[in-house]
């Protein structure tokens, strides 16, 4: 399969115009401008302004076409109407890509002008994104459209985790939920209307980029369901797609109708394809973050069998019976030599079981040579280790602890915490040493059924 | 059925004596008597110590015996072995309720230990709470037997939802996220052993505890079923009852026995139970919290039908599908005149529809008419607000008007909003002002669904 558009410029542009770049620092093509430049983007700049001879102190151009450079990318960010004619300019000039940031086509409507610029990007081959949409963000080249109020989203880290949306809104929400987690942003696509570019394109780009470890997808149709198909059967063999189609029901689809006139289709339809490919299906936003931690973090387990350490009996009861009522996971037994270690090194009050309770005054040694036996035990795959940080304990010894054994651990290990202040201090320096944390039993175990289901199907399929 | 124990003068003494009341910080006897100053509690306190005169500046006595007063609770936190005695003198003393908070009891092994003190709590008619516990809170009695480091702990503040756990860990992690949350707390009992005052006596108490607006309860076993169902019967007449039985597995039931030495039984049953008396059953614990804060706040639904009013679609579409696929609750339709005042006062751009998409730029006045009117329609029983507050519009005043609107709405009403700092900021505000705000929409919708499943089951049962 032959890619239909580049989208290289547009994610590492070397040069970049914003058509609309007003001098009103509360306009969209000024806060755009503003972005590039305090994000330290060292690519070329072209303000295209026609009344201005600079914007925000860079040289301003009356068009695209006076810029005397190869221009990789056009932030087009202009009323709706006026985006054909700057559009053709675009393509007079061979400007390679173009954002259409603005709205006011098909969503409102005016499905003949969405149509009449579409044309112009397949006539003059430029890889259109949009209209109607947020654009891009790379964290590597420094490329950032968004033109939404700073102080309203977190700011992204440098990672391996791509996210993909259809919507606007879901987009900088997931944003700015992934600024406070762990792991960090490779690329954001929000490709709005996909009157061109379209989630196949899009998907097809991140596939190949070395970059993006891990690819989230928020979906609410598909456009091109063959090309679709023919994507995911190659696309989960080389990294993982957490996939969250809205529109499951025929409420939900009505409401997508109305939302993006996306066709939602029936969703068993997709689920049936999801799964068939290795997909990572996510039923709620938040899944969205839960499974792209575990993958991002995570070497892959060699089976299904999973150890619990934890310093509060309850919690572990409740996750011994989220692993057991999984799918495919279930509880290891310990060989008879973990077995007799523990009972060496233990306390008498610490019962030698899975889950290992090692009770409410557990401190980093206790931790750390459970984890040392259980991590080395043959029949163990991945652990789980729960610090509830309440107890007296488990302090940042603990924390420390747990980071030192996860750094060189062939298992996958994730750890469950509950808690207000001081509990997310520390989970956040875990987070920030690679450790996933999860708030809940069942979010932590349905993401380690997700990175095992994956390496079962990438097994299968290789 | 009459009481088999009073718990009044335990959770509102007016006198109590704290057995092992150390002159060393460190030791928990003095802990909790740190605790008592610090909360303010005005009732009359006895340090007993053998050693000391004076403990953290009040007169410490000898036995509680020495004490020339009524004694209304004794928290005993000595060695296990010094228990007996310590509970025999208290018994002398005509001492109504004690708290044991020591450990090495029946979960070390000493059943016979355990025994032994619940045989001299009997036959003094003592109230006794525990062994391996970590006693009560009473937020307005401002009683607090904790003993857990008050920097790993957030504090509650005073409201209606009171939580009893078995699990000490659970309970203190529990706590702590309470702590976080819009809502408050009345009482909270853990109760450790059980060794003789048990869930039921604990339950029966609450239930008629006026302070007691909802129950949230954390077991992994039950004593006396037969009681128990007897009881299950009546409190759901009276209040909301949340609650999580951990062992649902075989895995899980291992897990509970090896930890409390809990019989869990077959899930089954009390789950038969639990529906059978219009118990909310939550799986995991952060349901505990959100079932909590739904029914703390809410006015009762008269009906399943839903209104979604939200400034993302695909939000909007999410919760739409979550909706659709509950078990009871439903998109309602809007009656024709207000689907002509939404169009005579909404933007173009807004779709009239359920849900009703408000887009990016919503602010508060487009929010307030959407929330008027939708509040007004006879077809909507209930309505959830999606605020994005990353999109242009949402921000403080738009709070405002939610928080306004909701304090006279004769209708349950949440809110579902997603984000890090200027999000959490806001949720904030909303929560203590009473709007219940969930990070999920599968939460909201879940929680929605077991307001709506206990007014209907209050409804068939009055």
């Amino acid at each position: 399969m032959k890619s239909r558009v580049n989208l290289a410029p547009m994610l590492e542009p070397r040069s970049v115009a914003i058509i609309g770049a007003s001098t009103h620092p509360e306009k969209v093509g000024n806060v755009i401008l503003q972005n590039f430049i305090n994000e330290g983007y060292t690519g070329k700049l072209y303000p295209i302004n026609l009344n201005a001879d600079q914007v925000l102190g860079i040289k301003a151009y009356k068009s695209v076409r006076d810029v005397d450079d190869e221009v990789d990318l056009a932030v087009i960010a202009i009323p709706a109407e006026e985006v054909p004619e700057a559009l053709e300019e675009c393509g007079k000039a061979k400007v390679k890509t173009a954002i259409v940031v603005s709205g006011g086509f098909a969503e409102t409507g005016l499905v003949d002008l969405q149509e009449k610029i579409t044309k112009i990007a397949v006539k003059y081959k430029i890889a259109m994104v949009g209209p109607n949409c947020l654009g891009v963000i790379n964290t590597k080249s420094k490329v950032n459209t968004m033109f939404l109020p700073s102080n309203k989203l977190s700011k992204q880290h440098e990672g391996n985790v791509s996210f993909v949306s259809q919507s606007g809104a879901v987009g900088s929400t997931i944003l700015d939920v992934i600024a406070g987690e762990g792991f960090g942003l490779a690329k954001f696509i929000s490709y709005g209307n996909a009157a061109y570019v379209d989630e196949v394109d899009i998907l097809e780009y991140l596939m190949n980029d070395d970059d993006t470890k891990v690819i989230v997808l928020y979906l609410e149709g598909i456009k091109r369901g063959k090309e679709f198909v023919e994507l995911a059967r190659k696309i989960t063999k080389i990294k993982p797609v957490v996939v969250l189609k809205a529109g499951r029901t025929s409420a939900g689809v009505a409401a997508a109708h109305s939302h993006t006139a996306a066709l939602a289709g029936d969703y068993a339809v997709y689920e049936a394809i999801f799964k068939q490919f290795g997909f990572t299906i996510a039923k709620d936003l938040n899944d969205l973050l839960y499974y792209a931690k575990i993958f991002d973090s995570e070497v892959r387990p060699k089976g299904n069998r999973v150890g619990v350490i934890t310093n509060g009996g309850g919690a572990g009861v409740i996750t011994a019976d989220e692993i057991a009522s999984s799918k495919y996971l279930k509880m290891g037994a310990y060989t008879d030599s973990t077995k007799k270690t523990l009972r060496k090194i233990m306390p008498p009050l610490v019962n030698i079981a899975n889950p290992l309770d090692l009770a409410g005054d557990a401190d980093e040694k206790r931790y750390g040579s459970a984890l040392d036996l259980v991590a080395a035990d043959k029949n163990i795959d991945m652990i789980v280790v729960i610090i509830l940080y309440q107890t007296p304990g488990a302090d940042p010894e603990v924390t420390a602890e747990v980071v030192n054994k996860k750094t060189t651990l062939p298992k996958p290990l994730l750890v469950i915490s509950l808690g207000t202040d001081y509990t997310l201090k520390q989970a956040k320096e875990l987070e920030s040493k690679g450790v996933p944390v999860y708030d809940s039993p069942i979010a932590a175990i349905d993401s380690l059924e997700a990175l095992f289901e994956y390496s079962e199907y990438k097994k299968s399929e290789s």
